[in-house]
């Protein structure tokens, strides 16, 4: 251990931290092996210490002892995120937030909690009071609330509600700046889209204001149907039918299904699955929608419980997962399809990659407009043709986030926040010591 | 009274009618004079009898005896409908449906009720459990859900829902045919939509199974802009953010809020207004979203008790009737403005109408995109001038519901169910007894 580490250690005091070798491997990685190119640009970089920060307080206390010592802090939520988020690239201190679980309050439509609350027990707590959160990740069972924001963009539930990046979808979060006698600032409104897919490098959240939706009977269904372009149109009818309430409209195309696990045997061989997550009294509307252009081979009130799978698991990446438990020889792709021609644009794209990739939609609204992202799967040949696939789609005019580099900048794209975040980071991280690297093109304002 | 009359009324037995002819003249009225056309077309058409059943099998014993006796019947809901939905255009009974206003069940997100229920008093008893109805028209206070479904097509809620005709706003109907021996017969999804907008043609609705919101806290809030362009950017630049929960958008421009009565003197001279209804939670947002735009001059939690104006009562036709009351001297038009160029659209029937039409726009979502209708105040000159406006309209892209035309062929457009109403009205009304000539291309099937 050098110098500065054992100071620092010395100056958190009794803050609970770890230098096992095993924990600070866990602790540095997410899912970002997802993308072969990141696997490699990833490897081996690992944090000095793994600090657990129980309050606000002790979060000030590492903040300024990492400020003093000039050591690099790097927070961590659930670690469930696949852009190595938490992966310490000049290693240092990762800030574990797990500890910090607390919901703050709960209001009609708004809450407030700690970062490190996990998004399905919010949820389970919130149920009681017929509430519960508008967004989560595929990975919500592990998720936090702080993680989510810090690095996500959308997912179940976007369909309805648009991403954290639309105005309303994070009402104001709390950060701790990171400075010798470090400050903590309340960002509310426009201003709280600077710490939104930001990585932490804006400043450690200790607080989050969410806003919250009504609750609804929700049902897990899948229906099939003969083709992938017939599994998308009644998708969009869907997305379009603003009278019925839903959460989740995901098409996915064979093979996919075929590595569901036991679910797999829901779709026959060479056909396509659309699956969805409606409210109950929405039901029938949806079956009306449906029509004789499906079959509907799965119906079941949505189940959280741990012996179950909710339908949300074969969704959003969480579809690559299911692929990657059977092959390893795949990873994926981001992307925003336009809303002006989507559903041709998708028929390009099913087009022009044949067997190589394999395509899922999720429809959303994105700046009011319903639209469909995709996480497709790609079969993995090498690292030169993942980047070629994000190059070719973009020349057909899809917009690409590509998930094979691991920069807040390169990586973005139209998930990003639209606020100042570079410029807020000079405020709150003069020393550049927020994960140095991750916002590639920040300048230190101090040495 | 002529033999058939007095027949109907033997057959109808202890059923409650009346031939008082204030009440005649009263229960065969609604708003349609704020059309000068229509005032002229309608004028002097009355019920022969007003028969006021109490329960479904009243209403089937009316229509027996009105088969039976080969008499018209009209029904009618509260009479606040602008297009005669309730006047007889060949006399016969007024079937005046105020006292079945019984409320079935309600469920999480689903009511069933009779269709002389009033919107109001529904929405009182749905607040209890914290529901609300998804839709409702400006005249909500003396409207009921049987004459909404029957004669409207949305209202404030569709910025959020959509409007009747999308799929999932209306669930269920149970019609009663209009033969010697009545059928009744219900209407599952799709199938509903046979009696949207159908003023009553399509056999007597006697009962409406209706979705259901989540209740929110709305804020009644009024903007004020510099421009009525202003106004619009602003609105519909909340109307796209789907993180703000919402129930009313409606930029309004000079000089029509100076009619406003008291709220008049909320907007100076010359301005334009945008008024809202906004759920608590996303006030801060809805207030971000504005910015240095405009200036918030109200801003109430909804109330809609006796001695309160709630602001929607200055939104949809409400807006034309705030007018009337101080000058009879306009009318109004009804349209759809494109998605695709919504703004530039309003623009151009701005410039091009000057000082005749006074413009103020519903923000709504149509077929899953947000748009916009509009029920411009028109200065009156002459019954020509009115179908003159409708055609410039049209020549310009905008889609017109015209107001002027009391049948349901020439007066739908856009607000027309996607649903074979005629077909259907072959079905339950075989002898054109429902009040014939309202569907003006319906042959009876018999004699």
């Amino acid at each position: 251990m050098n110098e500065a580490l054992a100071a620092l250690i010395d100056d958190i005091g009794d803050v609970t931290f770890s230098v096992e070798p095993s924990l600070l491997r866990r602790r540095s990685r997410d899912y970002f092996w997802y993308s072969q190119a990141l696997a490699e640009d990833l490897r081996g970089k690992q944090a000095d210490v793994i600090v657990t920060p129980r309050s606000e307080a002790e979060v000030v206390r590492v903040a300024a002892a990492c400020a003093r010592r000039r050591v690099p802090l790097t927070p961590r939520g659930g670690g469930t995120g696949n852009y190595g988020q938490c992966v310490p690239l000049q290693g240092g201190v990762v800030l574990d937030m797990s500890e910090m679980t607390a919901v703050e309050w709960v209001r009609p439509g708004v809450m407030r909690t700690q970062p490190g609350a996990r998004l399905h027990l919010v949820d389970e707590m919130l149920r009681v009071g017929g509430q519960e959160q508008r967004l989560h990740p595929s990975t919500k069972r592990s998720a936090t609330v702080g993680g989510f924001v810090a690095g996500g963009s959308g997912g179940v539930g976007s369909v309805t509600w648009g991403g954290l990046r639309e105005p309303g979808n994070v009402l104001a979060a709390r950060v701790v700046t990171c400075e010798e006698t470090p400050r903590v600032i309340e960002l509310r409104g426009d201003a709280a889209q600077k710490v939104n897919r930001a990585y932490g490098t804006t400043g450690v959240v200790t607080a989050l204001e969410m806003p919250l939706a009504p609750l609804w009977d929700w049902i897990d269904i899948a229906v099939v149907f003969d083709s992938f372009a017939a599994a998308c149109e009644a998708g969009l009818s869907v997305a379009l039918a603003d009278g019925v309430v839903k959460k989740l409209l995901t098409p996915i195309s064979w093979p996919i299904p075929s590595y569901f696990g036991p679910f797999a045997s829901a779709c026959p061989e060479g056909h396509s699955l659309l699956i969805a997550m409606i409210a109950k009294p929405s039901l029938e509307t949806f079956k009306t929608l449906i029509g004789s252009r499906g079959e509907i081979v799965h119906e079941k009130p949505f189940d959280e419980s741990p012996a179950e799978t909710p339908i949300y698991e074969y969704s959003w990446n969480h579809t690559t997962l299911q692929v990657l438990k059977i092959d390893r020889n795949v990873s994926y792709q981001q992307c925003l399809f336009p809303h002006d021609r989507l559903l041709d644009s998708v028929a390009e794209m099913v087009q022009l990659f044949g067997d190589e990739v394999w395509h899922h939609l999720e429809f959303i609204r994105f700046g009011g407009r319903v639209t469909a992202s995709a996480l497709p799967v790609v079969r993995f040949t090498s690292r030169e043709r993942l980047f070629e696939i994000v190059e070719i789609y973009e020349k057909h005019g899809v917009f690409v986030a590509n998930p094979h580099v691991f920069t807040l900048e390169d990586g973005s794209r139209h998930k990003r926040a639209d606020a100042d975040q570079r410029g807020f980071k000079a405020e709150v991280d003069p020393l550049g010591l927020l994960n140095p690297g991750k916002m590639r093109t920040y300048q230190p304002t101090r040495v």
